[in-house]
């Protein structure tokens, strides 16, 4: 069986979602429970995991002010935002600390 | 300066999008140009890339019937779907030979 765990920061403007996992199968999409966040915040996410599964996280986030794909080597990229100050390409500096 | 070449495959339930890249930078989603798809299809995305490029396309892509990720040693996995007949978690069998 598959366990993921997620792991939540609190920040200003948005909501550091991070989550380890040991191994993950498709089939456990149908079933995985993200945590819960406040929309009127944007979401960061980082973990080490399949590109499927990042995927299946942006589209349960879209309802939040912005998405961010945290990469080690860069930064948390925006890929996708509802809001004017945010914008796709523009990057967040994290403080690796948090991560 | 960073290009992306994508290429379409027009089977009967979907578009299948394949990209090839040398490098990519954040800033370039900002001017990317994803082919335009018949949203009454689904979409499977195939390619060598960062998290990150494949996170905006799942977002840029988000009208369409459903959205697949294809893994090599999985197939196509469906990470979001707007239509009853196909389910996130699922796979959908990819011919090795249209990759």
């Amino acid at each position: 069986m598959s366990e993921i765990r997620f792991s939540t920061i609190e920040r200003d403007e948005y909501t550091l979602i991070r989550f380890e996992l040991d191994t993950i199968k498709p089939e456990n999409l149908k079933t995985l429970k993200p945590p819960k966040v406040n929309n009127a915040k944007g979401v960061v996410l980082s973990g080490r995991g399949p590109t499927w599964l990042y995927c299946y996280l942006v589209h349960h986030y879209h309802p939040t002010r912005f998405i961010a794909i945290y990469d080690p080597r860069i930064g948390a990229i925006i890929v996708e935002s509802h809001w004017p100050s945010y914008s796709v390409g523009d990057i967040i500096k994290i403080n690796e600390e948090e991560i």
